[in-house]
């Protein structure tokens, strides 16, 4: 019986040098080496998704914008893109946007046809994603039309300042303020905060900051694959780099996006990454992402720690899909799962 | 600005002939195909894991043995080496454990040296891993020893039979035997079902059968990353191949072991593979997984299942993990923290 050995691991290392030929990897006290591999297309996530699934890496996940007035262009250009589709998606959503400002920061009041009986007095406070550089102006609506339309509830969706104008802690500042203004004419416990991406990391960076400044609490947080570490620090970083077909890579535009919002802060900080913060206290909490999702590992470490902490936190992983991808049809199985989880979580700890 | 550019998809694949030598993944219609890539050791993991993570593939994962005999010897040999462990496991964790039978099936008792006041009357049964082949008699026992410690409960775990001797459904017909005979002197709402990998597999399966026989369900189930879906389908058998150091590869025994129990079976009958089945009615169920765990995706697909079918299912990923590597190591924090989470899911949910 010839396989029947227990051979010591140090032979693996002995195969490291014809790894790349092979199907074995090459284990080292510091790394695996990971020889080429081949992931089908994930038929076990839905058919509404298989489109964006098979349809390989956005077009400009490796841009590098070099300097301020690029950087302004490139987002522009794609903030252009994105208002194109949004005329469709309010009216196949059943909602009104109306833009106006609260405390001096730009919103977006998102008001769904119907309210739900339960929701009438609730509020939730949307935060854009994009990496602290995308989604300016009304490009960054659409999670908040969605989920207005299918939770039958007024949304109001913060129009933050960004990079390279506005840095570090422009964004987070502007969240700040909206938060305190609201929360003079809407009770905190009938409040909700949520977002996906940048939008999860500054919803659970103003939960710092209002433990910090001694605010009352949101009654829950939702934190969709939260940018909980802003630094290159996490398993799915490695493992999920190239797989990931909406980020794929922290060497991409990500990254630079960091620095740029960093703006010499060190990138650890808890303002910054909120998975070193001190999160005792803090609401129930919801966080998704997907088994591509570059973001897996930041979404996973945020949720221990927060349970850890004696918090609730829910979790869901979606199977087969990358980087916030259940935002990316509004029918998709994973979209309707996504939004009727938060949904569900926000009615079960919101006060009525 | 040359990088301002928003390339088709398509012209990605025009780099496939040079993914080997570079750094970006080549993308079609079925399947991504990812080049060479470097994990580094997981730092996000807990220090008293790093040994386990660094430790490289487990020395036996592509044995393949050809017969009977062969498996018989292979499975021996296993026993044999985590059996020399026991003793020890047992005195740290001050547990005693009794052989005995019910309904002619071999179990064994762990008895905590101090059972917890609400625990008096409760009773959690343990079915153990080992993908139907591993783990038999006392060689079984390393979960369920840890889960009557750290949770100061009375934990009876199922050395059901398996293949090559006793192929499906010999192992599942075991679990329900004892099942039955333990709701006859136990209040199925003061009873928990749970186990790792297979153990979580057949958890998952003796559920189906409960509902199909008829037979009251327990008050909770408790299913660490469980073998859901013994083909090889799921997006996590692919990424995490070659990374997973605990299982490696569907390729390697595993694979052979899922043929062996199904015993021409088809590997997606619900009773083998119970993502495909009917989960509406299960009890509340706590599911984990980790990072690099080949089996990711069986237990968020499960997951997302349960929570689809309406039931209360709870999902913890542990960073940097591989599969079932949470029960490496009594004293690591990640081992704390599951059989915490244990413990805390089912006082919440068992009749005291």
């Amino acid at each position: 019986m010839k396989s029947f050995k227990f051979k010591a691991w140090l032979s693996a290392l002995l195969v490291s040098t014809v790894f790349a030929a092979g199907t074995t990897a090459a284990w080292s006290d510091d790394a695996i080496q990971v020889p080429v591999k081949s992931i089908p297309v994930a038929s076990t996530a839905s058919v509404g998704l298989q489109n964006s699934i098979k349809a390989g890496p956005l077009s400009f996940w490796n841009d590098h914008p070099q300097s301020a007035q690029e950087w302004k262009a490139w987002v522009q250009h794609l903030a252009e893109l994105t208002e194109k589709g949004l005329p469709a998606l309010r009216a196949k959503m059943g909602v009104s946007v109306q833009a106006s400002q609260m405390a001096g920061v730009q919103v977006f009041t998102v008001t769904p046809d119907s309210i739900a009986p339960e929701n009438q007095r609730r509020v939730l406070l949307h935060v854009h994603g994009g990496g602290y550089v995308i989604g300016p102006g009304a490009s960054g609506n659409a999670e908040a039309i969605m989920m207005a339309s299918k939770g039958h509830i007024k949304v109001i969706s913060v129009d933050y300042r960004m990079p390279p104008d506005a840095p570090y802690p422009a964004a987070l500042d502007d969240v700040v303020a909206v938060y305190k203004e609201l929360i003079q004419s809407t009770d905190p416990q009938r409040l909700a905060v949520f977002g996906t991406s940048t939008g999860g990391g500054l919803t659970l960076a103003l939960a710092l900051r209002a433990k910090a400044e001694g605010l009352p609490m949101p009654a829950a947080l939702g934190a969709g694959t939260p940018w909980a570490d802003m630094d290159k620090t996490g398993d799915s970083y490695f493992i999920n780099e190239n797989i990931d077909n909406v980020l794929v890579s922290y060497e991409g535009w990500l990254g630079d996006a960091a620095k740029l919002y960093a703006n010499g802060r060190d990138l650890k900080d808890p303002m910054l990454s909120p998975v070193y913060g001190d999160v005792r206290g803090f609401p129930p909490t919801i966080l998704a992402s997907g088994t591509r999702d570059l973001f897996l590992s930041n979404t996973v470490r945020m949720h221990q720690k927060l349970r850890e902490a004696g918090g609730v936190a829910d979790l869901i992983v979606f199977e087969g899909l990358s980087h916030a991808q259940y935002l990316s049809s509004p029918d998709a199985y994973e979209t309707q799962q996504y939004f009727s989880e938060l949904n569900y979580f926000f009615n079960k700890y919101l006060a009525k």
